[in-house]
């Protein structure tokens, strides 16, 4: 099957290191984070504000591609479970999905909360959350 | 900087076929559609089951990747915004992300809701929606 080409189009700067201390989700205590764009995406974020919600789409670097199953949240001794049942980093297609809001912004440095990824990650996509219907 | 191969784990069969003519979201009209898996990533879906809430992740291959701004849901008059403030397809990194209820499963073969990717669009990922933190 055809394969695409994902290019990231910037990076987290983050104080997490380690995706061992990295908590699972965003609002399980991740600390904020820089998003630092590539000078070239400025135009397709002018209208990115502060207070908005976005889902920040990111590339899990570090991440194993060849696992199927895996036990869910670190409990080794629970069975295992399929990853499309799963939210671990671990999967065919290591894709991060990131609910935050937006904090700062200075040029293509974009400041969110909550960010779980770790420190160099690959950012690949921003969208915005979606409100109900009629707001659209 | 580098890239990344994202290589798809199955495809959308659906009754959509002209991008023009999808609805804008899932919830706003579309059908239902079959979710067709490799047959290697079975055991990775092998824990999913009829009523589960998951976002499927797509590559919408038929968009424009060279778009940094564009016009909101088709009124080609608005002033143009930024595509990381817009859901439309085209954006450098062209990822769909679709909140759907699997409705059957046969096999590889997943039906589910309310999906307006269009027949043949790549999919990349399947995560299940999180729920509250304390059911995680």
């Amino acid at each position: 099957m055809q394969t695409y080409d994902l290019r990231p189009i910037g990076r987290v700067e983050s104080p997490l290191i380690d995706p061992a201390e990295a908590p699972k989700q965003g609002d399980e205590g991740a600390p904020s984070a820089w998003l630092v764009f590539e000078p070239e995406m400025q135009e397709g974020l002018s209208d990115l504000q502060v207070g908005d919600h976005v889902i920040v789409i990111t590339w899990l670097h570090r991440a194993r591609r060849d696992v199927l199953r895996t036990y869910p949240r670190d409990a080794h001794d629970a069975p295992w479970i399929g990853v499309f049942s799963l939210r671990s980093p671990d999967r065919p297609n290591p894709i991060g999905l990131h609910p935050v809001e937006v904090l700062d912004i200075s040029g293509p440095r974009i400041r969110v909360s909550n960010l779980e990824a770790v420190d160099g990650t690959p950012i690949v996509d921003v969208k915005p959350v979606m409100g109900p219907i009629e707001n659209r």
